[in-house]
């Protein structure tokens, strides 16, 4: 299993505040893309993984924020898995400018059924869960 | 059936971008808000509409831009039905700082039922479909 | 000097993702909301603030989600200021409906002025660097 | 110069809302978007012609919806200038997925300097007004 996977994306003029710099919140829909692209690098999509009827939800989630980022910067967010235990799984973010690291981040999610009903992390996002493997996604579909 | 409401809010930092005003796609948001504080006057929800298995989708949003709100401008929206004829709605906006118009918009929105089937829009909206009372709402809960 | 705050709000559609709640981002932009709304009830604006020079940037974020919010639901925000030291200052949230905990947030900002230079936190914001009043608000400005 | 450009962009889970859609709003974020892809495409940044102190701002928004687009769903972004004259651009936007129309948007913009004064819309964007040429990019900074 992949555990680290490396995205690149480009600040668009609606993430930025009146400060000029993207807005803080902002970031953790970064993460959250991150994850995605993660999930896909491992071959599957988060939103097959809904359609079985399992779900991920927040459960924290933290940033510390070095400095800003700007409209159009071409920003490479770095997403890693730090650890899955049980019912929940870890991640730890970097978001970097060339060789400058603007931010850390961290989530826990936690792994629910329709019914909210906490369920141990799948199998194929390293946990000890086993369930129906989802469809998998082409090569061409990863990127 | 009330057709017109004004609501009051201000402007939150996370709404304006690096041109120091509000992006203009949250102008959009805004007239969202506009419906649902509109029917909320008209004493009901429209959470408690989906509920029953009718939606409104979006046709078509328009918004013309006169000048910007900044960061905790006090913003009046005005919201007004300005037509209802067989499964579609429309709407008229217009967002004023004091005695400045800023932004006149227009939505039209369709009713749908839970497979994308369209509807007649419902009496309580003004149209001609007949369906079942939703819930009403306290005079409390309406502001 | 007030130090703690409550501000009400209703959830916007546009707030919610397809898991049926507020995404989880979005608590970052209300307790912003909640900061600008203590300065407010302490009589200044933080606009006006930005306009001598002085910023606030944020340092460090972050949320612990208890559960889900959704459309319509009306919310509890609290903010806190929980200490003041040299250039910081640090905020406590807790996000109710009605007897329900669902957020617990956390947020440390710096003062900078336009340069990036950091400042001593303002009096007016509970620290203990001087620098001109800002012009009052009247109490009509003040919800 | 280059006056059609297509884009390829992923729905982001923030993008969406609780009718399982990428929300209305956000469209008028993917048209702008494009419009930076467009200027890049031709060799500039849109951030560098604000630092000569031209600016773009909003006049009209309009997009028709015919279909919606879903989380993970890989989109296609069709970006046109339609028309120059005077102060203002207006662009022509489509937005697939596949061989399926989801939305057609339209947005008209004018030229400002910093004093919010109209000016003529630069040759760099099809228009009549000769500024200095903004700074190149490089080839690999254009996708």
């Amino acid at each position: 299993m992949i555990t680290e996977h490396k995205s690149h994306f480009r600040v668009r003029y609606q993430e930025t505040d009146a400060q000029g710099h993207v807005h803080h919140a902002n970031y953790f829909t970064y993460f959250e893309m991150g994850r995605t692209e993660l999930m896909r690098a491992n071959g599957f999509r988060y939103r097959d993984m809904e359609l079985t009827g399992l779900n991920l939800v927040i459960a924290e989630a933290k940033c510390e924020y070095l400095t800003g980022a700007q409209y159009e910067d071409d920003l490479m967010l770095v997403t890693r898995v730090s650890r899955v235990k049980g019912a929940a799984i870890e991640h730890e973010y970097e978001v970097w400018r060339d060789d400058e690291l603007l931010v850390r981040g961290y989530t826990r999610l936690g792994c629910v059924d329709n019914d909210g009903k906490v369920k141990r992390m799948p199998s194929w996002l390293g946990g000890k869960g086993e369930y129906p493997d989802l469809p998998p996604i082409s090569k061409d579909d990863i990127e």
